[in-house]
């Protein structure tokens, strides 16, 4: 076990952090609020913390799979961790659960809040909790990837740990340049988002809010009302750019890259626009009564659909008060989540097209037993590995699921709200059914409940394993005795030349 | 497609049910209710059906496959519209399709009723309800295959088809013995059961129906008070048999052929036992404040336990009061379900140790890349394709489950009522929780939500593909393609056969 690049990792980690909070400090200083100094004060310690640990130089640069696992759960924590504090220090949120709650819920791009008031935070912590979205949107290690030398195939490892889907997909040549590539796509996408929001007339600090939240399909709002004040445009504007960040960010390259036709190709992309267009469909023939006028209807399916499907969370009407059968669909939605690769939670669509290939297959080996076709995705075989890879996904995913709701279920709650609690969190979303919809919040819930969803939100984010991977005593073990044998040698060496010296 | 020998099966079937059904013909004369006479008109109809299925003698003996999950769909789809008739012939169900319910609900050994007051209903129709799942639990086909031969090795796939658990397991060399020996373990403990019942002081006929209801798993109690007026020793004596049929029979087959050790050392139901003992002590501690004495809280926690796991649903206590954190614990009973080769439902617990032993691997090769351990399961290797099948098993699960709370949502009842009925219903329970509790009955649904949950109770017991082959338009233009192809060949024949007799 390569410690020390671990370590190293989560030196540039912190000291990257230190970086991102310069922002809310700046926004502070122009709205002149004193909350900006606990961002300056925080950012400090982590750049501090960060030069320490890089000053542990490793011998080398090289990562296998359970150090990119470890080093990724290990970024995530921390960072959330020191994220938390300024809430703290600002007095906006004195509970540090409910601080790290709010910042896990931040950079996991969840947006479910702890907050019954959020008018009453300053700008300068609205913005750091929405601008946490936008970073952990496109994944932090992503651009440590897109900034750091690692050696051989090591960066793989780092990504595969990191990146959302079943199969880790290069776009270039080298993970490097692709990490650029889809932070360049990212940034573009965002500005265009706030030019169009802008030219919509929303006042620049909601515009910058909402769109940090929109890119990283974060959800957190800045206002009590979430996004229901937004005028028609803003939110078509927001639904529109919500779909569009759902979207596997391979067929963004493509489209700059002028392959259109490859683009288009994409089967994942084009299940998850069809999925959109059936849902809406659904909820619009079922809501029609709820609403004055079709567009009204239209609109509001369009955007509840468009939040839940990529996990971003905002609302505009309360979907608890909707029928069963629209909020059957929305649950369902929950689950399958956005496209691979893009900055959406949770399953992932190409996940549900390669289960329900297998499924089709399955029943295809019943009517013929001698023919095991292969699954194909976008024309070409999907390897064997993939398949057992996320039908076994999914199974960890049920597995986590149920303990989760289990544990949920120790505070007493109903039902709905403790089984949405836990879909909301682990699909990265927001806003659940319950006594968790999206017009209440999390603070009420118990110190347990909040911890179990912490967890969930992080596993769901980080796809299940790397989070695993952390509670395993297994790799705790293998650490402590890598450290115990390199005492070891140290000592027979230390004593070899010392009895040279003699 | 051999259509001739599904026919031939599905005769059979006819003509077994017509004798069963003289069970409650003479009950009905015992008592003196002309129900009684109904039942021997449906039998007549039900063997002549039979004889004339019988009369179109089969070419060969041959099964595929999805020969075996097609002739075991329909078999169970006959026999369940015939058992519904003397229902409504005797107007104590009126409508057909809550009759159908009822008799799917009992074959099936789910156990959901429709009827608010079933102490309304004839000894006849009560103990031919309570039959049904006698007669569910261990298979029509299993006892089919006991009498008919059958080809090469054709039966497997009869068998295949029909049994619980991800591989079917040959006791003995043959098919046919197996069957033999199954039917007579389970006729030897239902006795059993009764004569213990018997000392215990049950009324015969209280004793008959809760001892078919029991063996069965299946849970049509003939009180309106579910089991909850009878003596703690009746209680306990039928929680007991409620877990003792839940144990895979393979180790009872082993017990009676002297070989204790490996009866007792099948993996299966160890961790059968352990989670029963689990769940028993979490419910004790989470519900003792409901209870006077200890005794009492043991009790009922043991008899919930038992009749969840079992997919039994008998009810002592209305669970649907319980704390949430019992409620979640019963509803993941659930889905586990009994063990394979036994007569209870659900998802069966040797596939969830497959599953749990394939996450456990998936995560050991995170942090051991290189070797990709094999599963075992009672110290054996279980082969890949199973593993494959168990896992793509979960999805399909949850694909059939998802539509089936989507549909039945469309009615626009709560959460927690549309989630348990389909839970209860597809893993052959009989009670969930909300509109559908252990206290309340199925008879208020629409016609949607009955016919999809009949659909779900025939998919649990069957476990999915025969019902989805059922449902697959492919197996019938198969079919209507083979007959067409025999048509024409019998056409060109005669042609020929005319030529040359000119």
């Amino acid at each position: 076990m390569n410690r020390k690049i671990i370590l190293y990792t989560l030196g540039i980690v912190c000291r990257a952090e230190a970086g991102l909070m310069l922002l809310p400090a700046i926004c502070g200083l122009i709205y002149g609020e004193s909350e900006g100094l606990s961002y300056i004060f925080v950012a400090a310690i982590s750049f501090l913390i960060g030069a320490v640990l890089q000053s542990l130089k490793p011998d080398n640069h090289l990562f296998y799979l359970k150090e990119g696992c470890l080093a990724v759960a290990l970024a995530w924590i921390v960072m959330s961790c020191i994220g938390a504090l300024p809430f703290v220090i600002t007095e906006e949120i004195p509970n540090y659960l409910n601080a790290l709650f709010e910042t896990v819920s931040g950079f996991t791009t969840t947006g479910a809040s702890i907050l019954s008031d959020v008018e009453a935070l300053s700008h300068a912590s609205l913005l750091w909790r929405s601008f946490t979205h936008w970073v952990g949107g496109m994944g932090v290690l992503v651009f440590v990837l897109a900034i750091v030398p690692l050696s051989g195939g090591s960066n793989i490892n780092l990504m595969k740990a990191e990146s959302p889907g079943p199969s880790v997909g290069k776009l270039m040549p080298h993970l490097k340049q692709t990490a650029m590539a889809l932070y360049a796509i990212y940034i573009l996408m965002t500005i265009l988002e706030f030019i169009i929001l802008a030219f919509g007339k929303m006042p620049v600090f909601d515009n910058l809010c909402i769109t940090f939240g929109t890119a990283g399909t974060g959800g957190f709002s800045i206002r009590n009302s979430g996004c229901a004040d937004y005028t028609v445009f803003q939110q078509w504007v927001i639904t529109i750019f919500m779909i569009l960040f759902g979207v596997n960010f391979n067929a963004y390259y493509f489209l700059l890259a002028g392959d259109v036709k490859k683009a288009f190709a994409n089967e994942e992309v084009r299940t998850y626009f069809s999925i959109i267009a059936g849902a809406i469909a659904i909820i619009c023939l079922n809501t029609y009564r709820l609403y004055d006028t079709f567009a009204d209807t239209l609109r509001n399916a369009a955007f509840q659909v468009g939040s839940i499907i990529t996990t971003t969370g905002y609302a505009t009407t309360d979907f608890a008060l909707w029928p069963s059968l629209s909020q059957s669909v929305l649950v369902v939605l929950m689950f399958i989540g956005a496209c691979a690769g893009s900055t959406g939670g949770g399953i992932k669509v190409s996940r549900i097209i390669i289960v329900f290939k297998s499924f089709l297959r399955e029943v295809d080996s019943y009517i013929h037993p001698k023919s095991m076709k292969q699954i194909k995705m976008d024309g070409e075989p999907v390897d064997t590995d993939t398949v057992r890879a996320t039908n076994v996904y999914i199974s960890t995913f049920i597995l986590i699921f149920t303990i989760s709701v289990f544990l949920v279920s120790i505070e007493g709650r109903d039902f709905a709200t403790n089984f949405t609690a836990v879909t909301a969190c682990i699909n990265n979303i927001g806003p659940g059914l319950g006594d968790v919809g999206p017009m209440s919040n999390f603070g009420s819930l118990s110190g347990l409940t909040k911890f179990v969803l912490i967890v969930d939100m992080l596993a769901g984010r980080l796809e299940l394993y790397p989070i695993i991977i952390f509670f395993d005593p297994v790799i705790w073990t293998d650490l402590a005795q890598d450290a115990a044998a390199k005492r070891r040698r140290k000592a027979i060496r230390a004593k070899r030349a010392a009895r040279k010296g003699k």
